[in-house]
């Protein structure tokens, strides 16, 4: 009886360890430098008592969207909704088959990249994105992505997300941090999809936006999204919103290109334990392999920066066991 | 046994009933309409199966601060700082003895009223608001807060803000309610001390805000104050900076002025069930009286909308048993 009492006690012992193995938290993330840089990070903030601890409610961690959670080539998947909206639209504006840059997309065959300056992109994503409530560009965005593919792996795009970072996400969501996005990308095309997708809610996306204007329409109120630009959330422009919608400074950063170089030195140099990490695309049979030379996503001066720094350099390659989610 | 067994029993059944009466969580507030029609709209949304229940990522509050809030009389707070803060400046700016608006301010003894123009009134904000860094800006209204005093009261004013609406934040939240201030008064005066004070964290803060600038100040990462305005959060503005920091349409807004007539008309009309509350100053013993005439807190248009819209209006004379918290 004693002895069968003490094997159960020593079996039941064994439990903790037995089911903290069996949770791998980022099970897509191979055993390496990055996975043990991450880990370490979140143990000494996490640890009371650490003279590293943060407590909760400064917890907060900013993620780049482009290329760092979804997948961005060969085209940003906001600028492919774009040119799908203007075909979609050109019906009611019959003046597009005559004006540029409009003239030109209609005339490429299929999905073919049309070569057009900023200002003439700057057109289409006006003639996209404003000119409706708030509500109908939800629903829009949310019609676009239930059918829309991505032209290489045929999968919706919400399926085109990083497994590792999904598990990132909710590891640093299970130590009490905040997962924010800080994305170039327009805010109200982010919205609809993140809660459902990242498990990050309207709240906690920040975003580059156009101006809005409140009023009533036909007696109810509504936000008429209007053709100027409100915000440009890029660059220097990152650390700027991050300090307006969040108004503390994050102690993680994660990213991808160039563009996220002010918020990672704006985060990463945060008095105390700040951390960057850099998703770099290097693998080119299971997803894309560029930097220095990319149009999208040109990553440069931040990887040159990262040992400088102390920023984590992801290979997609190296560390990462999957990239994209299992099928169904 | 058997009977005192049932009498353990009946006794054991009057235990939730009991401890439900003892912690009546709105105390400070009256038992009239608007604390009936609070708890019946939180009972409403927050009850599984009822055709309003809100899942609670949906159960967004807003709430004016300045006399929502906290006291806005005899002059907002904010603007009692910009003065003390130009006034503490001033030997850095001999000119201002030459200039207006300083000239009047120096001028006027003590804490009296100086007429100023609204351009006067940008002039002050941002000598007293601009050209230091968010850290530093941030450092500089706590130190303010620490000592200054209500001129009436002599209490700091962060012990002037009103009981009864702490009891009713608290409320919503453990009701799963999220709950946000969207003010008129400036973001960066507003987060030093909300999530002390009110519980409401700085990235549930919408605000007015100046524009920021970020750069490296010897070699460290600074987001630059701007003599600039970036955004005004009020009238219609309200509506806009709650899309833009929440996206999401809230169920619940709290207010005390005309300024908050957009965001009451945008929230409480909103699908399902939108719950809309104006505080009414008419308690002049207590605290202040003052709506249609006044210059701060002008209360006359949302007032006279209140009933059509069905908004509750509140009494602070008649609905509410204590105005400020007690004296430690």
């Amino acid at each position: 009886m004693k002895t069968s009492h003490r094997s159960l006690a020593f079996l039941i012992s064994l439990v903790p360890l037995l089911s903290l193995r069996a949770a791998d938290p980022l099970p897509s993330w191979n055993d390496t430098k990055p996975k043990q840089a991450i880990v370490s990070f979140v143990a000494k903030v996490t640890k009371p008592g650490s003279p590293d601890f943060v407590p909760v409610p400064e917890r907060i961690a900013v993620f780049d969207n482009d290329g760092t959670l979804w997948c961005e080539q060969p085209l940003y998947v906001q600028l492919q909704f774009a040119m799908d909206r203007v075909k979609a639209l050109a019906p009611e504006h019959p003046e597009w088959k005559r004006e540029q840059p409009f003239k030109k997309l209609f005339a490429a065959p299929g999905d073919e990249m049309v070569p057009v300056t900023e200002q003439e992109l700057m057109q289409i994503v006006m003639a996209s994105h404003a000119g409706m409530t708030t509500t109908e560009f939800d629903q829009i965005v949310r019609d676009w992505l239930a059918t829309a593919r991505h032209p290489k792996t045929g999968r919706l795009y919400t399926e085109m997300v990083y497994q590792p970072m999904l598990e990132l996400l909710a590891y640093l969501r299970t130590h009490g941090f905040q997962t924010h996005i800080a994305s170039g990308g327009g805010i109200e095309f982010m919205r609809p999809w993140t809660e459902r997708v990242y498990g990050i809610p309207p709240e906690q996306v920040i975003g580059s936006s156009g101006k809005l204007k409140y009023g009533l329409r036909e007696g109810k109120p509504v936000l008429l999204k209007l053709p100027e630009i409100n915000f440009v959330d890029d660059k220097a422009g990152k650390p700027v919103g991050i300090q307006l919608h969040i108004g503390r400074r994050p102690i993680a950063a994660f990213g991808n290109s160039d563009g996220d170089f002010e918020m990672l030195e704006w985060t990463a140099s945060a008095p105390g334990s700040g951390f960057g990490l850099i998703v770099h695309h290097d693998d080119a049979t299971r997803e894309y392999a560029y930097d220095r030379d990319s149009q999208i996503g040109r990553l440069d001066r931040a990887l040159a920066a990262a040992p400088e720094h102390g920023w984590v350099v992801v290979s997609m390659k190296e560390d990462w066991k999957t990239i994209f989610p299992a099928d169904d």
